[in-house]
């Protein structure tokens, strides 16, 4: 039935998907998803297709049955999207877009022709090419999670590292004092929009906590935060949600990252502001005008929950539920893998102090480091 | 995967448990929906099995692939029910709770009994037991949005009612000052909560707005409206959510109706409150700790969405979304009939005229009545 809607194709059925299912399901948008297999996160809770997303006859065969094709990650080859594209489908965002996701050499190159604020960076192939020590190489692709990110301080590290990547890109290290992140939604329309910065808590090189808005960030800053975000949006035609990583040294801001999907940077939107990024980027894809994107309260915490000992992720709704109310707890139905995201943990309200501590309590409950 | 979650069955596929499917689905609970086609609102959005819930093989076989059961609606037969009991599944609410919503007289008995406060009534199956005129004549069972209840003002009305039913809940003509509902949710532990009484608009014995919490509710009738849904709640021995729907007459209650699922009047409670009803639901029949019904904003409208002269509800996003982007839109993918409920309009904030001015025309809107 879902009367009028366009047939909105998404590929890729991890956990953004499965989060994406709640306002496609409210709005009654006629979704299709393309997954890999049973097990993914979207797959439990959804009449999902099955298929290689790298087979293009498969992806073809997905985008015949879709009006609009969208993504919930970057590993779709960019070939595959152009044809796509020569075929006349609607593939937002487009492939030109993505490629600055999918090729980190490409976003360094176009960002700074665009005269965007990043580290010093150059490609390089050998070792001898860097200069001073340490330096951050990154892999050209394939990274996430702390993954194809490697900090180096010397030239045998380096070689190790060149030998396995062949190219690398070399960053200079920013002395940073935290790490921001900010989310924008632009449609074809080009109605653009952003929600509050976010300060990002890494550990080894993994995301585990989220706060919203970032604390302490000044006007200006958080300004500069959103023109970055918008110029970048504008710069590579943006359609569709991204994620903006960002370094944030005494206010002056440097481009570490992009994410051209929801990102978990933004998990928190989904209780703590009125339009969640998940209905924000179906509405951006549909060309749909563009939600609210205003604070539920004055604090928004989120707390990824990484994989430990514990296979039972419902078990521990029975204690934390009791404890907390208020709590929020997403679960990706994943299998349990030490260091994997598996879930996150969510709550908002004005005492911030209070709420991160919430949240950790949650967290490491539910992965078992402490038990009750 | 849905690691460790008990295997939960719906009984029923409209929106109830389309709009379930948010919750179930974030706190990666192991759902199983029967649906009875595969048309109905949730089979659109969720992989159902579909089958006759009136047949009893159908619905034991459902079971069996089930720990725990609960129901969208009251159709089921409650001996079928009661099979199921014997057969040792855990039905939540039971056979015996939810024979109240099934069976009016056996309502209207059972409240007396434990000294509720109700309209005078007394089940009749001749016109001539009526003393006076008008009264209210239910069907003791099958009525909905105003199907199975008529005002009678004469014998001749009456005679012709009960020679369709044969039988009629004979019930005294409240002269009420509005319609409350009021929802609540017990937990096989006994843990219970309410959320704030509502306020429901009625016209032609449907739903068409709510409003959260009751406007110039004094704190006293406020307090009679939870105790009256929480006594229910223990006489009738609830699991999961109830509504209660109340007659407000100056202050003093009378129980109308109540409906022992997710319902109407609690829709507000998604965006309105941090735990919705359909979440509580959940958690109520899993057994697991109730979340907060706090309010997240000072009120909550909430639009029914009836059908009009359009069918394409996918449209009016367009405009609407533009003219109003803080305005939450539930489409239940359902065939478009006139007067038949296919969606509802939430909003929430401080200003009460404003936000019903805005739910108003939206609903006017998607129903085609005007035209910007």
């Amino acid at each position: 039935m879902v009367n009028g809607s366009p047939r909105l194709g998404i590929i890729g059925a991890g956990q953004l998907a499965q989060m994406s299912l709640a306002p496609a399901t409210a709005l009654g948008i006629d979704l299709r998803i393309l997954a890999t297999s049973a097990t993914d996160s979207a797959a439990q809770f959804f009449p999902v297709t099955i298929g290689d997303f790298r087979d293009f006859e498969v992806l073809q065969h997905f985008a015949d049955q879709c009006d609009v094709i969208t993504f919930e990650h970057e590993l779709v080859p960019n070939g595959h999207i152009r044809r796509l594209e020569e075929l006349g489908k609607a593939v937002r965002p487009s492939s030109k877009a993505l490629l600055h996701a999918q090729d980190k050499l490409h976003m360094r190159t176009s960002f700074s022709d665009a005269g965007l604020p990043q580290p010093a960076w150059k490609s390089i192939l050998n070792a001898s090419e860097i200069e001073n020590f340490p330096v951050i190489l990154k892999a050209v692709s394939g990274g996430y999670d702390g993954r194809g990110v490697r900090l180096v301080s010397g030239i045998s590290e380096a070689q190790a590292v060149l030998a396995d990547w062949g190219r690398a890109l070399c960053e200079e290290v920013i002395p940073f004092d935290r790490e921001l992140a900010i989310m924008v939604a632009r449609s074809p329309h080009n109605q653009i929009s952003t929600w509050a910065p976010t300060e990002t808590v890494q550990r080894d090189g993994i995301c585990i906590e989220t706060i919203s808005p970032a604390p302490d960030l000044d006007e200006r800053t958080a300004l500069l935060a959103q023109q970055i975000a918008l110029a970048i949006a504008e710069h590579i035609q943006l359609i569709g949600v991204m994620a903006v990583e960002l370094f944030d040294v005494g206010g002056e801001l440097f481009i570490n990252e992009i994410a051209l999907r929801p990102h978990n940077s933004g998990h928190w939107t989904i209780e703590g502001s009125v339009t969640s990024q998940f209905e924000q980027h179906i509405r951006a894809v549909l060309d749909l005008p563009l939600g609210s994107t205003a604070l539920n309260a004055k604090w928004a915490v989120m707390g990824n929950v990484l994989g430990g000992e514990k296979s039972d992720l419902y078990r521990p709704y029975l204690h934390l539920f009791a404890r907390d109310p208020e709590l929020k707890i997403h679960n990706y139905g994943k299998e349990v893998r030490p260091g994997r995201k598996i879930g996150h943990v969510s709550a908002i309200g004005e005492n911030l102090d209070a709420l991160r501590a919430r949240v950790a309590h949650a967290v490491d409950y539910i992965s078992g480091k402490i038990s009750e």
